[in-house]
């Protein structure tokens, strides 16, 4: 789609080509003379307009087939907003609430976020900031009224301004930021308002009771639609996304050993979009993040408890990215000019081929782990496997050079054959050695890849055991044993 | 701070201690009795609740001091806000502006950022939202009064419902969410609010017409006010991140080499906050995302155009973490099982020392290139010191077998005098091609690294011609021309 419009872009000036929906298409020549060209360039103009907003709904298109929650979760936000609308429609609401109701509108537009766990951080924090700032302002309010028309506007400017700065000031301290950073904004927001209407309106209290009661309205009216309609919980998100990070690290390392060693057998994994998956995996930070601040604010939903340990899934990420960081140093492996001959590449081929596929499978293991949430032996033993694999590709490693030697013995008997300088023997031998060079640095970046494999193994296991995962085999065994029950009890 | 907090909590129900000022400390023992126990944990709970605002404020008070700039952004929402609340508290404009003044405090709390790149994207996404979904708001509600009682209330419902699902899905695409997020939502916000309002409030026009004006006030004030008083470019931010990330790896790559190295006369570089500097490279995406979509707010200032290339600074950062990545992989080599022996790294310590320092030097060259916006005739200079460096750095691992060849020559003249079978020394040789394996593989990670720092001054090119940076040389020549004129001039 972009290449696309840069070739429209370079093309402008020079030819507008309409491509007909039967295949055919149509030249714009410009047309001589001023008339003819103010009407080439508006048609240029029209047609460039067109293609912007063609391509615009192509990629929102696109978008929504990706990821259907996101449609979901934008009619979600129609539904609320029209049904809340009714709160101003309806008499009878009208003169319970009043004009606050615009509150409640207002509300539900700021509040509803695409995650449960991100409405509810919002609603919890506009209520209780609403609320804060209301009684704050109610009671200064009172002390500045009880001292004097000439004092109240100094003592209500100078209270806006020291809670402003203090409160604005808190909202950079990374723990209030991660936590509070919306509810500071509203104790800002209501404490002016409050204080700034205090002076002209009457009956303030009521006002506020009524306000309050609208944003607790607004807000709950948000947290059960999001909760209880197509919800998308923030922890499900987190706890997803660090299993298909790991898929996706799976793919990448087995593409990039496969291409490494031009193994035709695998070339379902050489595939381009495999092989850069690690990339999306070292931008995934922000993301995780931020999911793990929404997530410790939703109830216990599907397999999470409450206190779910959604700490713990960005030391998992951290580990996941540390990994991806070697992959990325494997795959430059694959572009570099200093390659290692192929008859050197066969010797090591089998072993880092077993290697990469052991990583990738240990890693996978590791996936479904946190997929399913269930501990297996498999994971273990793949995690043995992957051991035992890396042990051999070091013994071969020290092997290696053994065929060195035997290739210096060939070079010096055909030397002494003919009864060349020693000097050459050396410059033969060390040829192959500066070879072998990018292969051994090849195999120890693999190696230091499994060696990450097994700390994202190590905080997926603190996972298991902090969130208490079952064992699936014992969950097996007590699936089976009904069966073999059922046919002695009939 | 924290693990003197984990003290205090392990202690807890065990003993607590009061650190007197003078040195000397107190415990605080539990009393026996029913009385006594309540007296005890009060005194605890209090005791805890006073440590954790100290803490609180300890970081508060670090975080200004680290960063007076924020103290400074604290006090201009101070004062804006109280000024803007004098709108309210005037009697001309409150007549003339009326109860909408508030909008004017709401937009002043909500669009005031701490960069005046943030604030302008704010500002104008506010205005245009409310302009384009009050006008739109406006027809609908007309259409709506002409079609009668009973359809009035469903066209509303139904504009709202569309109007708000196909905006929040917008809010889904990438380009929209980077210049628009805020303003759709605005739009929302302010269409079912006119929408709803509509339905009651006479006078609609005139409402619509004070609460743009006052939204214009409220944005215009803030953006004065932010680039004013000690403004805060988001593309100074950026421009001095960049700066930064690349000072820190270079000093994270010196510390690395030196330390790899045991080199006692670098004892500056071997720093463990030096070391680790890479790590907060590899985390600065998100940060450089957000200052770059706001930096093209931002009008001309300082060294920046208003067409500055900030799009190109992105590549700089993703070619810096690049190399960070590389040298995070080369880091991992200190920590390593398989080390090389220490006489196989006095064979490459000395030109894997001076790769190391090239590849700072360049690195801090590009750096300087950065902060003082000038093309220096230094850093090519640097660039080729560190080519050549590597030039070397090759010749040194290809003559490096040679050494081991030698070693080969004399195991073998011992094992002919001691008449030993030919298995042997293939094992002497191979205990030491396995290893010179981590240093080959550290030596080719260096080199790796180098090749990415080539990146990065690719990029930095690519926008020192975007930016069109001046060359140093010109400028210091044109600097002492004027002063060997003067004397003839005299």
């Amino acid at each position: 789609m972009v290449s696309s419009e840069k070739e429209m872009a370079a093309s402008c000036g020079v030819e507008w080509r309409i491509n007909m929906p039967d295949g055919s298409s149509e030249i714009l020549t410009p047309e001589k003379g001023l008339v003819g060209r103010v009407i080439f360039g508006i048609k240029c103009m029209v047609l460039g307009l067109v293609w912007k907003i063609w391509d615009f709904l192509k990629k929102a298109w696109d978008l929504a087939i990706d990821d259907p929650k996101k449609v979901i979760h934008c009619l979600k936000v129609g539904i609320a907003l029209t049904v809340v609308s009714l709160f101003y429609y309806m008499r009878p609401l009208y003169e319970g609430v009043g004009r606050n109701a615009m509150w409640a509108v207002m509300t539900v537009v700021v509040v509803f976020e695409s995650t449960v766990g991100a409405t509810i951080y919002k609603s919890l924090n506009r209520v209780t900031g609403t609320f804060l700032a209301g009684a704050l302002a109610l009671g200064i309010h009172w002390i500045a009224s009880q001292s004097g028309e000439k004092f109240e506007p100094i003592i209500m400017g100078a209270s806006i301004f020291l809670l402003a700065s203090a409160t604005t000031f808190s909202r950079f301290i990374p723990s209030v930021k991660a936590r509070f950073d919306y509810g500071a904004l509203i104790f800002i927001l209501t404490f002016s308002l409050v204080s700034v209407s205090g002076y002209r309106v009457e009956k303030l209290l009521t006002m506020a009771y009524h306000r309050l009661s609208t944003i607790i309205i607004g807000t709950s009216f948000c947290i059960f639609i999001s909760m209880l309609v197509c919800p998308v919980w923030a922890g499900e998100k987190l706890h997803l996304l660090a299993a298909q990070n790991l898929d996706k690290l799976a793919n990448s390392l087995q593409a990039c050993v496969a291409l490494y060693f031009n193994d035709d057998n695998d070339d379902m994994a050489i595939d381009h979009k495999n092989l850069q998956g690690y990339k999306c995996v070292l931008n995934s930070k922000a993301t995780e993040d931020s999911m793990a601040n929404f997530a410790r604010w939703e109830p216990a939903h599907g397999r999470f408890n409450f206190q779910h340990p959604w700490r713990q899934y960005l030391k998992i990420g951290a580990s996941i990215r540390r990994c991806a960081c070697c992959v990325e140093a494997l795959n430059t492996c694959l572009s570099s000019e200093n390659q290692a001959p192929e008859h050197l590449k066969k010797q090591l081929s089998n072993i880092c081929l077993r290697v990469g596929s052991s990583c990738s499978s240990a890693t996978k293991e590791l996936a479904m782990t946190l997929k399913t949430m269930k501990k297996s032996a498999k994971t273990e033993f793949s995690i043995e496997e992957l051991r035992s694999s890396v042990k051999d590709l070091q013994k071969e490693l020290k092997s290696l050079p053994q065929s060195l030697v035997n290739q210096l013995h060939t070079a010096k008997a055909q030397q002494s054959a003919e009864n060349e300088q020693k000097e050459r023997v050396s410059t033969s031998t060390a040829v192959s050695l500066v070879e072998i060079i990018p292969l051994a640095s090849f195999a120890s970046l693999l190696i230091e890849v499994s060696v990450r494999i097994e700390g994202i193994a190590f905080a997926v296991d603190e996972l298991a055991k902090l969130a208490d995962f079952k064992s699936a085999e014992d969950e097996k065994i007590k699936q089976i044993q009904p069966i073999k029950i059922q046919p002695t009890q009939q």
